[in-house]
Parts: C-alpha cells; sequence; structure tokens
C-alpha cells in the first residue's frame, strides 16, 4: 500500500495501530503541533537541531494540510492515533485531532529513523530492536540542544548494537540521509553522552549488546517531542508513539 | 581585514561606505530585521524558498547578536548603513539602528552573492557588472515565491552574461554553495521567466552582453527584502543595498 493509501486507513478509523514496517520506501513522520504564538520558537528551535530535528514540511497556521510532504493529506485525521498535551499533561489519545485542532496551529512534520533503519537493513547491517520484537531503546543525554525561546533541553538518542567495522558501515549509510537524522552522532562510549546504564532506557526498551558489538547512538526524533512537551504550552498535539504520519515523499528523497 | 575588523568601524562610525570587495574570504550578508510577531511568517518564508533566501543566522526575539555568523557581532551598529521602513514605506537611512532597534526585534542573516561571485572570478570566468563598474542588474519574474502569511511575491533574478561553455562551468560551480543562492536557476530566455527587457533591469544597472554570450540568472537576495518590503510590516529594519554585514564566516563555509 502507498502512504496515501495507509492516510485513508487512518482518516476512515479502519487504522488505529502503530505504523512500523507499513508502507515500505514511503518516509514515514513525526509529528509535533503548537500554537501560532510558539511556532517562531518551535521553528527556531528545529533549524537550531536539525539533526534530531530535520523539518519535512511546515504548515501554514490553521492549515491542517502538510503540502510538501501530502498534498491531499490532513495532520488531523490521517495517524492511526494522537496524544494531546495541555500544560504538558498528556489528557487524551483520540485517534483524530478533530476536537482539538485549532484555527492557530501550526503542524511540523519531522523525519524519522524508520528511513535509515531500511537501508541499514538493506546493506545486510543488524537493527537489533526489529531482530528482538521490541521498541528501541533512547536515552536522555548530557548533551544540551541549542535553545529557542521555551524550547530547550537535553538531546535524546536512539542506540543500536553493532561491531565497529559494522558502525563504519551504518555511518557511511546514514550520513547520506541527513533528513532522516543523518550520521550517528556517537559510537562506543555511553559515558561520554552522560548515559549510565545502558539496560535502563529512559524510552522504549533494552535490547541485547553482544560480544564484540558497541552501542552507536543516533540524534532521535523524540527529541522535539520531549522539548516540546518540558515547555508545558497551553495545548500541544503530536502523533503517538509508533502511530506516524505517512507521506507521498519517498525514502530516496530523504537524501537531502 | 577581518569581517571583525570591518564590523569594528562600522561600530565606531569610521566606515559607512559600501562593503564590496572588503575582507576577501569573510562571507557578505543580508540583513532583514522583523518584529517577532511577523518572524515566524517571515522564518517560514525563507524556508519555502531556500535559493532567494539561504539563512545563515537567525537572532532570538531582542537579542542583535548573530551567535552563528559573528558571536561578537551587533546587527544595531555592524552595517555601515541600514534602512528602516515603516508600514513599507523608507523613513530613515540611518548608520546606526540604536533609535530603532525594539525588544522583539528578531534578525535574519541571508547569504549574498558576492561569496559565489568571488568563485566565479577565481575560475576566469567574467562577471560583467565588476568589470564595468556597476551594480548587478537586478529584475522581477513572473515566477512567484512560495508564500508564507504576509511574506508573498515574485522572485527576484540576478543577471551575469556569459557564453553558454562559461555558463555551465557556472552551473558546476555555484551549485557548491547552495548558502549563496547555489546554481543558476535559468539560462538563455529572459521571456521564460516572464523578463521583457534586460535593459532595463527593475533594481541595479544594466550591463553590456557581449555577441555570443546568453544571460545566467541566479535567485537574488533582494527578493526577500522586497517580499518584506511589500508586507508593509509596522516596522522593519535592513542594510542599505550594498552595505553588507560583514560576518565571521568564510566563502568555504557557505558550501552547505
Amino acid at each position: 500500500m502507498t502512504g496515501r493509501e495507509i492516510r485513508m486507513l487512518c482518516r476512515s478509523g479502519t487504522l488505529t495501530k502503530p505504523t512500523p514496517g507499513l508502507s515500505p520506501g514511503f518516509v514515514q513522520s513525526n509529528l509535533v503541533c503548537v500554537p501560532r504564538d510558539l511556532a517562531f520558537d518551535f521553528l527556531l528551535f528545529c533549524r537550531r537541531n536539525s539533526r534530531p530535528c530535520p523539518l519535512l514540511d511546515v504548515t501554514d497556521p490553521g492549515d491542517p494540510v502538510p503540502r510538501i510532504a501530502a498534498a491531499d493529506g490532513d495532520v488531523r485525521t490521517d495517524c492511526p492515533r494522537y496524544r494531546v498535551y495541555r500544560y504538558g499533561e498528556l489528557i487524551d489519545e483520540p485517534t483524530d485531532l478533530l476536537n482539538w485542532w485549532r484555527d492557530d496551529m501550526v503542524a511540523f512534520l519531522l523525519g524519522c529513523s524508520f528511513t535509515f533503519e531500511r537501508a541499514l537493513l538493506d546493506a545486510g547491517l543488524p537493527v537489533r530492536h526489529v531482530e528482538e520484537g521490541r521498541n528501541v531503546p533512547m536515552y536522555r543525554t548530557s548533551v544540551p540542544c541549542a535553545s529557542a525561546g521555551l524550547f530547550r533541553g537535553p538531546l535524546v538518542v536512539s542506540m543500536r548494537p553493532m561491531t565497529p567495522d559494522q558502525a563504519v558501515q551504518a555511518n557511511r549509510i546514514c550520513k547520506g540521509f541527513p533528513l532522516a537524522h543523518g550520521a550517528p552522532i556517537h559510537s562506543g562510549d555511553p559515558s561520554a553522552l552522560g548515559i549510565a546504564d545502558l539496560s535502563r532506557p529512559d524510552f522504549g526498551e533494552a535490547v541485547t549488546i553482544r560480544s564484540g558489538e558497541i552501542p552507536v547512538f543516533w540524534a532521535c526524533g523524540v527529541t522535539p517531542q520531549a522539548v516540546a512537551m518540558n515547555a508545558r504550552p497551553p495545548i500541544l498535539l503530536t502523533h503517538a508513539p509508533g502511530h506516524m504520519l505517512l507521506t507521498d515523499l519517498r525514502d530516496a528523497d530523504m537524501r537531502g
């Protein structure tokens, strides 16, 4: 199925499940919606932190159509499930945003790790959490993002274990996808990022690190969501974890 | 002299002349300052039109320091001369903005054609308006920019005549500078851009087109200024034409 077909299944209420593995080759995106009076700061935050926040599309205030990423899409209905935060507190997990959307809402679509994971798998490299049927392990680091207005906080990274040789290959492959977080930001020493214990991720689930493997860390799309929640805006709308917005963009478009 | 030394001469009031040719190798930038309530739309406009509007730096509201482009710079004092527009009307051409800056002002620094012109000259390619001691000819086109809020209008292009072979070389060189307008957007037929008469530019001065030469058109940094003026904001601050802001960035950094 195409990205558009998945969107239509979400819009009709038929699909309410997570999207990993759906529509291979079509880009899945993170969604963050904030009111217009916070949109400049959030856009500036994304610009200043393009590794965790690779922007695919930004809508006009009040316009639910992501005209670059999905010309007939609607950010209010086309994810399988959403989250609604009021002053940083989760208050609803609806299957559409029709009751929450406002005339001053701006939607930000951000690139997602699924794009480069597919490229890693195609190259025969391991993606351990996929092998083990888990959610990717994610960690808050001691590395601060460049702040913008209310939006400030630490970089969040995802981790995939590999041999050092595989890490070199992964670096070469992923740096070709600047709109999907790009190359890993660090390989080898978790303490260099202020991570104390790999077996206790801050988000997602721990995975097995085999003998001879090192942890490889990528800037993670959870960063902008965590930062946006920390800013405790009056209203914040996002996709539910793993319930991404399918676009018409192709993985190859993420080469930047 | 370095970019910093030129800034200090401007700040002290010693230098009030145009900047072309000063500090070779240091990036000169266009400056546009708008109030915070227009900053989201203008940032979105620049993002959607990155060829005419290559963003080098965006300041926090009220902060006059362009921290990426010139960490000890001050956009209020470091250009030789400025222009102040009120509701789109030119009302002042001061040598500093100290009387006009506001706590909610956001400064946008945009890449400039001087960067790629130096690369063209280094490659032995002609830059006719430099040869003839004129300002580059610029034309409003029939190509609309992607709009954002109040900010909308046609793409403005600059033109440099070359032989077709030279145009191919220029294309190869300039596409390596995405933060200085990148490759030409068109070569050969002015009417394809809606330009009726090359001898009557909308800005700058006409230059000689020799036998065997074709006009080569680049997206121009006058575009965002023209669009910002057309939006008639209550207050708009820019550099005066040719009186650019010198940065600490080097031409090589504009390779993106």
